[in-house]
């Protein structure tokens, strides 16, 4: 393996975590929360100065990379990011506990949401600010930001960024890697933007505002408040729904949309599949939460914002869930595993890996009652190779090993059988709520710090989609005589 | 599709349904039920007159037939055996309502031991015979037993023994498909006959040394007391144990020993597994549940019995798991997915296929290091097809897509997550108990009518293994002109 060419993006990358640290640094300024400020200062200094020495002693002889170098970069990034991503909850005190401060911040570059912090309220609006933008930067890949910024990688960086982007097929949209990042992460921030600008138009405060576009652009679903999007208006509610499912879109589709390929982007079979989940979600969930509210337009809204919350795997909240009719809650256990579509911020299988292994059930039974016949899996009308078929039904099977091994190491946990289990499955899925314990209105704060870390790793393992930690925790892909 | 072939072996296995049903007849009679055996008789008739009738109506031109035929005569002979099989129930009034009858017959064939019955001391002699003899015929198959008597069957039946039997791989152990079937049916007998004398020998009065075999060799769970095994001595509890376990042993393991393979029989990898699932399953239940019983012997006895009930998809149950401490309980519910060997009698996924599993995602893992590498996955040293690979992994798709669909579809009753996810997976998996209302104290008798329709087309969808069900449902498997 090309070691140092991995520990030399390592070091570029955190020294631009350094760089991004100054935000949340002047923030604090803002609301003149100096020891805040000066916090996030000092880990911006340190983080900048690690990576710079590691950057400049660590030269590589080649710049040529492979898929094992691309997972091992974003394993070693994205553990590196979360652990100095956690020093000023540490330092500032307002996570005192280093594993609990992990957690949070891991929790935060996954998109996951889980939170165990109980006191939102008292917090510094600069620590705040930091624990979400953590989510708008996990939500389209630290990685692949970095690659829209740097100038000098060679084009062989598809091998991160298909490490590090969601779903079974990473295409390049346009002929160079560093063009097609830009263009996503060009999107992105428009949607962001977008966003607040509707919510400030609904009375929200810029701040709060900038707080809530980040949670919901990464998918992510850290709030201020702890009843969530609970405690604001039914037009905030309403704006919040309509861009989680913005942002769990392919965004392959904005760009045809941007090149003006509408057709194209509308013919995304993927895309109505999806629609088409979170609108029988809507449905069923409105009839059932019915005798609770009372009122149409009020079940409506809760149930079409819990659907897009869960399914985009935001896990944003605007009733406890968990009081619901059984119905509901069952609705949204099963569609915990579902997530976004593949190619969006949303984390869970998604919604084409999903498709692509019912096609596969459905060809098995045609093959099975004509064993000579040759049936070709097709998606959007183009046929899907044998590799990504077989790739994607392995991945299934590690996935449910990965939830299953996740609950095992966490079930001895004095919580409910639902707790565990929705924690486990929750995590993995990068949704963050679940049953019990962790409903929207609880919280991960009653777990150990062994089943914290557990989680953590689970939040990881679904984030960058289990095979890249698996490989780069694995001594043989650290020896040097490899390849 | 060979329609007429069908129909035809589906008129002598609903005629061989009848004479079965003198069986209950006569125990009805040994203890004086007289309209017990009454009622026997008349089904009994009724079922032979049908089956004759069927029989010599539908002659076929030809004898041959394919996996289509097979997966069709397997799913409407199970339902229609499970049909008639019901009736004494409900013609006794034993179980009154027809649907809870089914469920409780479908629950027998398909050896799941999953029961609405709450009054069981009061049942008549004859029907308890009946409800835990069809566990003894539904573990090994109905038809293959048809094809260990039948003697005009081509040898084409093989189609048949693999839409019935469990696990990923049939074989024939010998040329002829009838002396396979027929060595298979022996080793049956002869391990149910020495339970039988195993619990004799313990102080267990005869018919309920037979009730209970009858349990375990199908892997059944059904009962005549409403504590399960924990109304004997622990000395039956340990002889029920044993044979559990023996019954979730490939039985062409037993084949192996009878020929004197024993190198090749102890050279399972599969059993290996199985067994070191059921040890470390046992030590840490036996850890966990020391402070319950406050005796080493107490809690591993415990341990162990509900450890085997639940891998091999017995059900049976010395305690109620369901007071049992979180982690237990969590180990249980993951358990509850993987079933015994394959070619056993117990349900579940099979360990094989978790195996062959495992071996695919390892294989992933070396493909994705090496894109250009060749590695084949193999298994007790021999290579496994790239077919079997591929239908085990969308077995395993279905598999979850089944349990989730069954989950969804009875997840409006207003039990806990808890109760109804545990119904649908013990169910699907043809174990039997779960937790809540249905745990080993509790019933299935308070779900709906619909409800116990949908688990039992669960439970014949897990024993059938999804396919021949879904196939033989299909209208294109009956159109004229398919082939």
């Amino acid at each position: 393996m090309n070691r140092k060419m991995v520990f030399n993006i390592f070091g570029r990358l955190i020294r631009i975590e350094g760089v991004l640290l100054l935000l949340p640094a002047a923030v604090s300024l803002i609301y003149k929360e100096y020891s805040g400020a000066l916090i996030f200062a000092g880990v911006a200094l340190g983080a900048a100065a690690l990576g710079t020495l590691i950057r400049y002693t660590v030269r590589p002889d080649t710049q040529v990379i492979y898929a094992k170098e691309g997972f091992a970069v974003v394993t070693i990034t994205w553990l590196g990011m979360s652990l100095i991503g956690a020093l000023p909850f540490v330092i500032s005190r307002e996570i005192p506990n280093f594993v609990d401060a992990f957690f949070e911040t891991v929790s935060g570059f996954t998109t996951t949401g889980a939170s165990l912090v109980t006191n939102l309220p008292e917090w510094q609006k600069g620590m705040l600010f930091w624990r979400s933008f953590t989510h708008w930067l996990g939500g389209m890949g630290v990685l692949v930001f970095v690659m829209a910024l740097a100038n000098n990688l060679s084009d062989r960086t598809i091998h991160i960024m298909r490490a590090e982007m969601p779903g079974p097929v990473v295409g390049k949209l346009v002929p160079k890697v560093r063009d097609t990042a830009k263009i996503l992460y060009l999107i992105y921030i428009f949607l962001t933007v977008a966003e607040m600008i509707f919510l400030c138009a609904g009375g929200m405060s810029l701040f709060e505002s900038a707080i809530h576009s980040f949670g919901t652009a990464g998918t992510g679903g850290f709030s201020t408040r702890p009843e969530s999007i609970g405690a604001f208006s039914p037009y905030i509610q309403w704006v919040v729904t309509a861009f989680m499912l913005l942002f769990g879109v392919n965004f392959n589709l904005y760009y045809l949309v941007l090149i003006k390929r509408f057709k194209a982007a509308i013919k995304s079979s993927e895309l109505w599949v999806y629609l088409g989940i979170v609108a029988v979600s809507t449905v069923i969930m409105t009839v059932n939460v019915m005798p609770i509210y009372n009122d149409f337009g009020d079940s409506l809204r809760n149930a079409a914002f819990q659907s897009g919350a869960i399914v985009t795997t935001t896990g944003y909240a605007t009733a406890n869930f968990d009081v619901w009719p059984a119905l509901s809650r069952g609705l949204i256990f099963v569609l915990l595993f579902l997530g976004g579509c593949a190619g969006s911020t949303a984390g869970g299988l998604k919604i084409s890996r999903s498709m692509l292994l019912f096609k596969l059930v459905v060809r098995e039974f045609k093959q099975l009652l004509r064993p000579r016949s040759v049936n070709r899996v097709t998606m959007d009308g183009k046929p899907v190779e044998e590799e990504t078929l077989r790739s994607v039904a392995t991945y299934f099977a590690l996935y449910i090993i990965a939830t299953a091994a996740t609950f095992l190491l966490i079930c001895f946990e004095p919580f409910s059988l639902e707790t565990n289990l929705s924690a486990a499955v929750s995590c993995v899925n990068n949704v963050g709520p679940g049953f019990g314990e962790i409903s929207p209105i609880g919280s991960y704060a009653g777990y150990t710090a062994f089943s914290k870390l557990v989680l953590s790793v689970a939040m990881l393992l679904g984030r960058l989609e289990i095979f890249p930690l698996i490989i780069a925790l694995s001594p043989a892909t650290w020896a040097k005589k490899a390849r």
